[in-house]
């Protein structure tokens, strides 16, 4: 089980004029924390304090904060800063600032100077306008994935413009995967999961998927060949990506989520139906907002495992391992109630 | 200079109900023959007469034929069968017909058993469903190229729907690219060319685009970073895309119709912007039609270097060393008119 966890002490910046301070009760794990911690994306700067799906109290607002109020609850997702006034930003996609947004975590914070620290953490200090309204009487603990997960998968759906009735394949049956499944299904959208885990192949139908195919086995592909309208692949690292390209139908896009490279790209094939490759990451502030409220007014939520904070490497193990159904959450909030008896968030 | 050409005898089909017999007077040299003829996309079926790019008079029309009467014009594009019922069909995309296409040459001959064979060729018979009309008064040597690197780059800058101010790229100063440049300039476009040869920088200028950039060079591509609307890449072998897709504006497409397998993808780039990679081949046949059409209206054709058919192997290795401008075209015509004084075609 390893040597004892010893937390580590990090000081975070005075609260400034719009910012405010968030008491973290809830974390959750996505696999990008496992990326950076483990060097798989580079070297991280350290210290390194990964999380970037964070759910909390407000416990301090600066003196020209609006957004929010004492006591309320805030989320953050992956990034804390922009430049707000490039082309970008100014479109409301704050995550791809034109010069450089600031991610949550392991990047140049531009306000304190170092490197930003995540969500695994007591608390964090961030600008109102990169903090998210979570609305009375949404459930906290499953909240906080739909800070990454749910907007990355969301984002797509809305801009691609997925209507019910079309085919939508979903690759990969992570905390990503799971996410896309549920909110294109509640679009009433025909969801097709791409997965290679066995295990995971009957939960399709209590997830509302049509069907699950195991896609290790291409014959399985072929009856899908140009029939799908959209595919979200979420799978994190390098893969095969042309037998999936197969099952778009006429001009239809797969867009990667998951940043895994896509390999072997068979250019006739793709010339074949005008077919796309297209990425895209998280999405901006407001869309964030959007997401959040569009599941709280639908009853989305994802599924969640709650850990305590000395299960987290454990946790990663499992992340690796595929070992998760379907997103791990860091309950911050059971051990402050216990010792702090502060009122229940939910 | 090699052993003398010796014309080889081919056998056409009889002129069914449907087809007419054109008498070839002009066809085009695409790199695509030279990629057929040298194996470099396999080996071919042999005989092998390549040829896609086709123009010639009608001189004999099968008893239900309703499009052409025997001295008209018709042209013959990159295709010349294909199911008719397919969803694909039926939406006008008989190119990517889901029961498999029926290409000019080196293609499975549904109707007549053994190969297609192309236009480098006295005469060809063909159904008239996949003969194109070609206006009266309109240049007929300079119309051949329009059938496969006129569609080719019109279909896409259709399909995106370019309009005029956007920034568009054209990677590639070849046959289909000077086409791309031309009907994107025709569109008020503002173009920028992406070669890799010195030599064809100033003809930038004369071609009506904004600028021309050596993409060799990487560092001429950082100015550009995230402007481009739209780029058409027409790049014949592998290539590092990436630094192009760097190029293009927020959600951005590169359409790939070079068939040149794009390399070297960095997923975290194609994520920032959104942007997308596509794949686009040739056009169906009501947009051949349109293309003719479009060209014709507009006066926008091809710049062509015209030669005798005992010149297509020198021809052949000017396209692999980039030393055309920018269309080779085999003349029949002026030979039949020296042997048979048949009327002037235009």
């Amino acid at each position: 089980m390893g040597a004892p966890i010893v937390p580590m002490q990090i000081q975070r910046r005075a609260v400034g004029p719009h910012d405010i301070l968030i008491d973290v009760l809830y974390a959750g794990i996505c696999h990008s924390d496992v990326h950076t911690v483990r060097g798989d994306w580079g070297v991280p700067a350290y210290p390194c304090v990964p999380g970037h799906e964070i759910v909390g109290r407000v416990v301090s607002v600066g003196e020209k904060v609006t957004k929010f109020t004492v006591g309320e609850i805030a989320g953050v997702g992956c990034m804390v800063d922009s430049c707000g006034t490039c082309e970008n930003c100014l479109n409301d996609r704050e995550q791809i600032c034109l010069r450089g947004t600031t991610f949550t975590y392991n990047s140049p914070d531009k306000v304190s100077g170092g490197t930003t620290l995540g969500g695994y953490s007591e608390g964090v200090v961030v600008s109102e306008r990169f903090a998210i309204r979570i609305p009375p009487g949404m459930d906290l603990a499953s909240t906080a994935p739909i800070l990454c997960a749910g907007i990355t998968t969301f984002s797509p759906l809305r801009h691609w413009q997925v209507k019910p009735g079309q085919s939508i394949g979903v690759v990969g049956l992570g905390g990503l995967g799971h996410m896309a499944v549920k909110l294109a299904v509640a679009q009433r959208a025909e969801v097709t999961i791409f997965t290679t885990s066995p295990g995971k192949v009957a939960d399709a139908k209590r997830l509302g998927a049509k069907r699950a195919v195991l896609w290790t086995d291409r014959e399985a592909l072929k009856p899908l060949a140009n029939s799908l309208d959209m595919i979200i692949s979420t799978v994190p690292y390098p893969f095969e990506v042309q037998p999936l390209l197969d099952t778009l139908a006429l001009e239809g896009t797969l867009v990667n989520v998951g940043l895994g490279e896509p390999r072997g790209l068979n250019t006739f094939a793709m010339a074949f139906g005008r077919k796309r490759l297209a990425g895209s990451m998280i999405g901006g502030i407001a869309e964030t907002q959007a997401v959040i409220d569009h599941c709280f007014a639908h009853g989305i939520a994802p599924d969640v495992e709650m850990i305590t904070p000395d299960q987290i490497n454990t946790a990663f193990d499992r992340v690796v391992d595929k070992d998760v159904r379907y997103r791990f959450v860091i309950d911050f909030a059971s051990r402050k109630h216990a010792v702090a008896s502060t009122p229940d968030a939910r």
